[in-house]
């Protein structure tokens, strides 16, 4: 395959007009395909039909004889907090487990980081001068909404296949005070899929950071959801945090959304005992205490986390035919050519693909007049300002595999034509 | 019956050597009875079996087709919002329903004014140099201890019959700039049972404020939780502020966590549109939305308004039989004695017992060497600081008949003890 820059002008403007011919025949489809949001598949969801049946007549009682009908349990159910500290990596007395959403459990963090600071000695961060939040990019645009919406200062910082780029991240947690933190997806990172390595993991423990109150928010969002090889292990990040003698840095954040009902399940925070106390007491003021009855269904059907490792080898084998599609048309048309790069993860929900620098809004706008609907442009970096234009997150989960075929083959086409234009203009 | 301080003192000493000697027997029975939270008695909960088994199989879309367990819907589903709008007497797109806690709905509420304001014309309440409550007393101590947490000052207000003394709430809220808001539960309020009138809703919705943005944190918890005369029927505190020209002041909480199950049932706000518009806006950043399964299981368990109605007949039937056990023993052991006095509530899930001025202390320990657990005295007031000691909650849904009975006695005699020596020395 030849690039397209290495093309003569009139092999260029008969592949333009090639191009052209596959486009409009897409545009005449009436096609109404979306690969926008990370949601599982209608099949991935009756994985979990099993949840709904879980309770029942007198199956409402936890381990230490609790009516789970009832009022009670701050914190969450012994058993879901046993279950999910092993899931998590931690000891039962460092989790919580809440109600649905682990976006809400950083909120909350946010939150209360502002009115009450999140370490006693330094006060609440809304008295600070300034609040900046270190984010690697791409990256998740939830997260990066949340510092949007709450005035926090956002830095790019790169992404690498191992992680944030660490020299970046450890020149500027180390010389400002006002960075605050970092937003961090450890495995399968949304949306380049990268594992962080050891050494990242490490260098994020250990680093000198400014501010003494410094936290990672460590979003373990597809901690099990790889597609293929097994559950992947990474660095213990709390653990390596306590032997630097930075037990209280990392929040850890994850949930059953992704394994199994998003909305429906289960969400949980995790860290050092002196932050979960911090938790507690903050969360005492504010609810008397999650739905242990959804607590209990997930004990209930998981039984351990074999249970968890077992029922994601079955998301696996749906899932991986999603990404499979998509690598297979992207290399199909793309491979070669110079015009596009994209990642290859092992697990997680996105493909994250770059096309041409300044083709990336280009490229969104035309598969959406072909009724393709991408994540728009930008959303992957803070303030949905992508400096160079060119990066766009595919979500293949929801759709059909046929879909997803056909979503990414007007996506290559997109970015061909778009590649083209920018050649001869 | 003769008022104890009418008796000679040799009668009032044969009488405290009769009651010492119950009180001995009492502490003998090695009792172990609570009658502190108000929690539903597991009769209670076996009402709502029903909703275990709502869901399953194909019974997961809601009325538009959507997969209740798949992301979507940041404000509810939209036929659980027009079952809960007809509840809290509001149009659909005047209600959010939420998770399973409405506190935790309120401490977001509080949280948001703190950072964004409720009101974008006067900016974050944190940025006020002062900031104030009113709170009618005796009240919920959960409601005390958000406005302590977050340093807000509380104004104890008298209650009355009709609802807070609403001379002095408009003389407070006319005043100072710095009052912010009331607490107010306005059906079967916490703890002493009473409704308020038609004219104290239209007060409150009428009153001049000092604050541009002042609110109403209405606190419907008990909104169908009569028993025996069916629901109260009370003015509609939002249509009076919208004809007050103030629809902005109402900011109304409901939950079903005494309707089905504590912990595990649906919570809602209610409000203007451009209220809940402002709600929507913020929750956007927190969560992808509440879990609709759970709310898709409330709305096919009750089918409508007439079919929580209808479950609330048979919640009646359980709880009066705690609350004529209340009120019997009180009678039989207090009435015309002139040392206790106590609200004879027709819903809800509290009595409130006065005792002697100073003496609540002294009951409540003595009932706990018992074996009767009350609520801490002093938690009906802001910072548990009852200022006449007398104020004791009785919350007698949990426990049995005949344990509310035996507990409510050891309460009575634990009175009258500490009433004897109080006139003695």
């Amino acid at each position: 395959m030849t690039e397209i820059s290495a093309l003569a002008p009139e092999e260029l403007e008969r592949l333009r007009a090639d191009l052209q011919k596959r486009y409009a025949a897409f545009c005449k489809r009436g096609l109404s395909l979306d690969i926008t949001r990370g949601k599982p598949s209608p099949e991935q969801l009756d994985l979990s039909q099993g949840l709904l049946a879980a309770l029942g007549e007198d199956k409402i009682y936890a381990e230490n004889g609790a009516d789970c009908r009832n009022y009670g349990g701050l914190d969450g159910l012994p058993e879901a907090r046993e279950l999910f500290a092993a899931y998590m990596g931690v000891e039962p007395e460092e989790i919580v487990v809440g109600g649905n959403s682990s976006l809400n459990l950083m909120y909350d963090t946010f939150m209360r980081a502002l009115v009450h600071g999140v370490d006693q000695d330094c006060g609440p961060w809304s008295r600070q001068p300034a609040l900046k939040f270190l984010c690697p990019s791409p990256g998740y645009d939830r997260h990066f909404s949340i510092c949007e919406h709450l005035g926090i200062e956002m830095i790019p910082v790169p992404m690498t296949e191992d992680g944030p780029d660490m020299d970046v991240v450890e020149s500027l947690a180390a010389k400002d005070e006002a960075v605050k933190g970092i937003w961090c997806v450890p495995v399968y990172s949304n949306p380049t899929g990268a594992v962080y390595a050891d050494a990242t993991v490490l260098r994020l423990a250990r680093m000198t950071t400014r501010a003494a109150d410094f936290r990672i928010f460590y979003d373990n969002a597809y901690a099990v959801h790889h597609f293929g090889e097994g559950p992947p292990r990474i660095k213990n990040l709390l653990e390596a945090c306590k032997e630097a003698g930075h037990p209280e840095r990392a929040f850890l954040f994850g949930s059953t959304s992704k394994i199994t009902f998003p909305g429906a399940g289960l969400a949980m925070m995790a860290g050092s005992t002196t932050n979960m106390a911090w938790v507690r007491d903050n969360m005492f003021f504010q609810t008397i205490g999650p739905d242990k009855l959804n607590q209990l269904r997930h004990v209930r059907f998981f039984g351990d986390l074999d249970g968890i490792y077992r029922h994601m080898e079955k998301h696996a084998a749906i899932v991986r035919t999603r990404f499979d599609a998509v690598q297979e048309i992207l290399e199909r048309e793309l491979a070669g050519k110079g015009v596009a790069t994209w990642t290859r993860p092992k697990g997680g929900y996105f493909v994250s693909f770059d096309a041409p620098d300044g083709c990336a809004r280009t490229v969104v706008r035309m598969a959406s007049e072909a009724g393709v609907k991408l994540t728009p442009a930008g959303s992957t970096y803070p303030l949905k300002r992508d400096p160079r234009d060119n990066n766009i997150r595919i979500a293949p989960t929801f759709a059909g595999v046929d879909d997803v075929r056909t979503a990414v083959e007007v996506l290559a086409v997109c970015t061909q034509i778009a590649a083209i234009d920018q050649l001869t203009t």
